[in-house]
């Protein structure tokens, strides 16, 4: 059982951060193994921002993405680039005010977050990666939210603990009613839960 | 023309930064290719902290380690783990508090910096990682330190920039002044400036 995830934005929204976040969640939190993988090329020296995450319940042996199972994107050019990666059938999350989906790729789910708004709304625009984590963590339905929350704890100076966890409650709450009152069936890519 | 570098330490060190100021660095302001792979299993569940960064003079097709050319450990755990992989004629580059070096892997070159103390005297432990990095770039000269600012300057926010280039030029001193003094003779391992 294996899970592949892309997130991507533009530089200083936190890319990496929110990946290592779930990759820990995952494996540290959850029991599980992942790797997160950046690379940085002639893409990076334009200001975007890659990275890949792999989810399994085994050791990975090459943590390299082809098809996507989750593409998360936080720009219009990540977008732009990774939409036609994502698998038949996956899940597109985007940030909705700096994304427009003209085309949807081959039977997506797309869920759209304002999460540079609800990061403002807690004082703080510079959250917004972890409230996409939160929003993530509702629509995928592929880690607890207690995991993810431990590893959001984990991963930023005691001092940010706080509105880190309020960040990954907000987006969490937001894709938790998006879901529910979309009343959409079944769960679109696999659970590790399940495993 | 491929250099493998592995930073391992423990948890809150700042290892992964340190990981990606490195590919930045080599990427985005010295036009070659980089990769940072963090992975993360059992052995993340005892707080220990490692990744893996590959440095190119072109796209980089499999991005795990076999034996580095060059090994940055801060905790004796990283170093009893990952010593015996360092290349023959490798760089080990340890945190001098807080690493004993029993035994020296084969014809590695040996450079230790006490960088949770320098850190210190800037008055925050947190940046011990980016003392490391100014003193990786002193003793390995893979990297111009130039490059390595501009990517410490991108990586960190805003306001603590100045205290984290402080960090850079004083690991960057440190190892300046210990090469001078140790009268250390060629490039341990190739440059990325003579592919």
């Amino acid at each position: 059982m294996l899970t592949e995830i892309r997130i991507a934005g533009f530089g200083g929204q936190g890319v990496i951060l929110a990946a290592s976040v779930i990759g820990k969640a995952a494996a540290i939190f959850q029991g599980g193994y992942a790797t997160m993988t950046q690379s940085f090329g002639p893409e990076a020296r334009g200001g975007s921002s890659s990275a890949q995450v792999i989810l399994c319940d085994q050791p990975i042996l090459y943590p390299y993405i082809t098809q996507p199972d989750v593409l998360v994107v936080m720009s219009q050019e990540a977008f732009t680039r990774f939409s036609p990666e994502l698998k038949p059938g996956g899940i597109l999350i985007t940030e909705q005010e700096l994304v427009r989906v003209d085309q949807i790729p081959t039977d997506a789910k797309v869920f759209a977050v304002p999460a540079t708004r609800l990061a403002e709304e807690l004082g703080r625009r510079v959250v917004l990666n972890i409230v996409m984590t939160g929003f993530f963590c509702a629509v995928t339905g592929l880690l607890d939210a207690d995991a993810l929350r431990k590893a959001v704890a984990d991963s930023v100076p005691p001092a940010m603990r706080k509105l880190n966890i309020d960040a990954f409650d907000k987006g969490l709450a937001f894709g938790t009613n998006l879901k529910a009152n979309e009343h959409l069936e079944g769960e679109p890519v696999p659970s590790m839960e399940s495993v």
